[in-house]
C-alpha cells in the first residue's frame, strides 16, 4: 500500500473560545490544502471524524457542512467511532484512494469540547462506553482505572511507572507549540494531584480539548511521506465483556494487519504515536502492539527508552496527555505528528532520520482500534 | 466497477415498539448474512449507517456496537449523512471492497425514531440542515415546501402532480409487505390531508419510521447483481445558499459520475428507487437524473409512466412515502429493492426482466447526494 501524504494543517489544541466547530475545521482544512499545493476544486472528497456534536449542538451532517465551508462539492461523508473517529476517518480515506474512485482526499478530525459543563461532556462521551456501563454510572477514568488496578495487581505495575507515561508527554508537550500543555510535571506531581478513579488521577488522564487536525491523502501526486498500512480492528464496546482486563484485543488484531500490510516488523519503527487517554492505556498500547512483554509496558516506558532521545520515542506530540485530546481530532493529530517527524519538521522535538512511525487510535475502552503506518523510505 | 451483492436483509419498516435499534441492525444483518451464504466470521468490516442515535439515546459508537452484536471483530465503522446516512455508508463500504484491503463488507442502515415524541424527532431531523434554518424555526415539510411553491410556480407543476407521486407510491407500497403503509390513496385524499406546509399536505410526507436494511458486498464471491457504479456529491447544507430552488445541483454532479462509471446512459436504465421524502423530491429527482426535462417531472410523473406496468417503474418499493423512511436505513432499502428486482425476487411488484436500476439518496434538502447504479448483465 502507497497512500501519499501531500499535506497536513492543524490548530492548536486547547480551551479554544473564540472558536466554533466549524472555524476549527476550517482552519486545519484550509492548511491542509494550502501545504499540499491542491486547490480545493482538485479534492475528491472529505470526510470528517467527529464524535461529540451532533449532540452537543444538534448539528449533524457535518461532511457536506466541512465541505461547503472549504467550497468543495464533492464527495463528503461524516465518520464517527468515539475516540477513534479520527483514525476511522483517516481508514475510510485510505480506502478510498485505494479505491481508485478518489484521486485527492481530505480528511479532518474535529472536536469542540469545551462549550459543554464537566458533567455534559462526561455524560456525552459516555456514548463511546455500552449501555450497560452508563446506567451503572462508570465514566472513562472509572473503567481505565479498573484495567489499571488489574495490571498493577497481576504484573505488578506501579503507580510510579504510571505516573512516568504523563511525565514523559508532558515534557515532550513542552516542545509542541500546538500542545495544550506546555509544562513539565513531575511523578510527584502526577502521584499527589487530584484523585480522579483510584489509582488514577487528575494527571494520569487526558484533557478535554478543543481542536482540529487536516491530512490531504493521494494516489497521484508525489510525497516524501506515505501510508504504509492501515487497519481497524473491533471488540466488544462493554469492558466487562471482555474476557482480560490486561489487554486491549482490537490492538493486537489491528496491528498484526498493519505489519503485515506494510511488510515490516516491530523492529524497524522508529517512532510511534499511541493512545494515552489515561497513562495506563500506553502502557497497554506498547505490549499489545508488541514493543515489548506482556506485563512490561510499565518498566518499559519507565526506562526512558520512549522519551525523546531514547530509542523508541513514544508521543513526540505530547500525546494525548500532553497535546490535549478533541476526540474526533486525535486520530488525525498522530497521523499528523508523525509525517511531521518523517519529513524532518517537527523542529525542536524533531527525531533523528526516522524513516517508520506507527499510529494507535482507540475508541472507548478499546471497542474500536485504528492503526496507521507511514514511511518515507 | 464491479462490486457482487452476494445477499441482503430488511426488517419490517413501521412503528416497531418491541425492537430496539440494535435489535433491528442484528435482524436485518444477520438475515443479510445468512443470504450471503457467508459466516460472520468471513466479514472483513460493518459498516453502520445512522443519522439519530446518538442524540436520541446518548449511545456512538454505533459501528463497533453492531459489529459485536453480530459477532464480527473486524474493522467497523458509523457513517452519517443525515438522510443520506445509508447510501453514504454503502458508497463507504464500496470503496472499501474497491480497495482490496476488503473482500467481503456488510453494510447496515438502520434508524429507531419513534421512540422520540413528535417535537424531538422534528428538532432532531432539523440536524440535517443549517443552523440558520434550525433558528429561524423551519422545518423539513417547509423547506420542501418552499422548492414545490417555487417548482409550480416557474414550471406550472400542480397539486395533482404532486399528489400523484403519492398515490403511485402508496399502490407500490400495497404491494411490498415490509412497508409500512399497505393502503392505497386517491389524489383526492392526498389533496384534503391535513395541510402540513403549504402546498404540502399529510400525504405528501414521509413518515417516521422504524427499520434496517442490510447487504452484502463482496469482490470475491461472484452473484447475479452487482454495483457498477457509486457517487456522492455534496452541495450547501443551507437552501437559502443555493443558486437554485428548482433542482438538487448535488443530484446532477452524483448522477454524471455514476453514469460515468457504469458506462451506460438513462436510456438503459429500466427502474429507479429516489428519495421521495416529500412528494416534490420525486419530481426533482426525475428531472435531475436527466429522465426528462427540467420543468416536465409532475407531467412525466402523472402520466404513469413511472407506475409498475410503466415504461420506467420508480420507488416499487413504496418509496418513503409507501416503504416508509427510518432515515439510515432508507438509502440501504433502496438498493435492496433494486437488488431483488434485477434477482426477479420482487414477487407481486415484479418488473419483467430488468436489467438496471439506479438508487438516489438525498441528505437534508440536497447537500449530500449518493446516486447508486445495480446491474445483473
Amino acid at each position: 500500500m502507497k497512500v501519499n501524504i501531500l499535506g497536513s494543517g492543524i490548530t492548536k489544541f486547547g480551551e479554544l473560545w473564540d472558536k466554533g466547530l466549524l472555524d476549527l475545521a476550517y482552519d486545519a482544512g484550509s492548511e491542509a490544502l494550502k501545504d499540499s499545493g491542491l486547490k480545493a476544486g482538485q479534492i475528491d472528497a472529505v470526510i470528517v471524524g467527529n464524535m461529540l456534536y451532533g449532540k452537543a449542538s444538534g448539528q449533524d451532517h457535518l461532511g457536506a457542512l466541512v465541505a461547503q465551508k472549504l467550497g468543495i462539492n464533492t464527495s463528503s461523508a461524516h465518520v464517527e467511532a468515539a475516540c477513534a473517529s479520527g483514525g476511522v476517518a483517516v481508514h475510510q480515506a485510505v480506502t478510498g484512494v485505494l479505491s481508485g474512485l478518489y484521486e485527492n482526499v481530505l480528511v479532518i478530525g474535529v472536536e469542540k469540547m469545551t462549550d459543554l459543563s464537566t458533567s455534559e461532556i462526561g455524560t456525552a462521551l459516555m456514548g463511546a462506553a455500552s449501555e450497560a456501563e452508563r446506567q451503572s454510572g462508570l465514566t472513562f477514568p472509572a473503567l481505565y482505572a479498573l484495567m489499571s488496578k488489574s495490571h498493577m495487581k497481576k504484573y505488578g505495575t506501579t503507580r510510579e511507572q504510571l505516573a512516568s507515561v504523563a511525565v514523559k508527554n508532558h515534557y515532550h508537550a513542552s516542545l509542541n507549540p500546538k500542545a495544550q500543555y506546555s509544562f513539565e510535571i513531575s511523578v510527584d506531581k502526577v502521584l499527589n494531584s487530584s484523585m480522579i478513579a483510584d489509582p488514577l488521577t487528575l494527571f494520569d488522564s487526558s484533557p478535554i480539548t478543543d481542536g482540529a487536525a487536516a491530512v490531504v491523502l493521494s494516489s497521484s501526486k508525489p510525497s516524501d511521506v506515505y501510508i504504509s498500512a492501515s487497519a481497524v480492528a473491533s471488540d466488544s464496546v462493554g469492558l466487562s465483556e471482555r474476557k482480560n482486563l490486561n489487554e486491549i484485543s482490537a490492538t493486537i488484531r489491528a496491528s498484526k494487519k498493519a505489519f503485515e500490510q506494510a511488510g515490516i516488523t516491530q523492529k524497524e519503527v522508529d517512532l510511534l504515536e499511541v493512545h494515552d487517554c489515561f497513562t495506563i492505556a500506553e502502557i497497554l498500547a506498547m505490549e499489545d502492539l508488541g514493543f515489548c512483554k506482556k506485563g512490561d509496558g510499565g518498566k518499559f516506558i519507565e526506562s526512558g527508552i520512549t522519551k525523546l532521545g531514547g530509542n523508541l520515542p513514544v508521543n513526540t506530540s505530547g500525546g494525548l496527555k500532553g497535546c490535549g485530546h478533541p476526540v474526533g481530532a486525535t486520530g488525525v493529530k498522530q497521523i499528523i505528528e508523525v509525517y511531521e517527524q518523517l519529513k524532518g519538521t517537527a523542529v525542536n522535538r524533531q527525531i533523528k532520520n526516522p524513516k517508520i512511525g506507527l499510529t494507535q487510535n482507540v475508541g472507548g475502552t478499546g471497542a474500536t482500534v485504528a492503526v496507521h503506518i507511514l514511511q518515507n523510505d
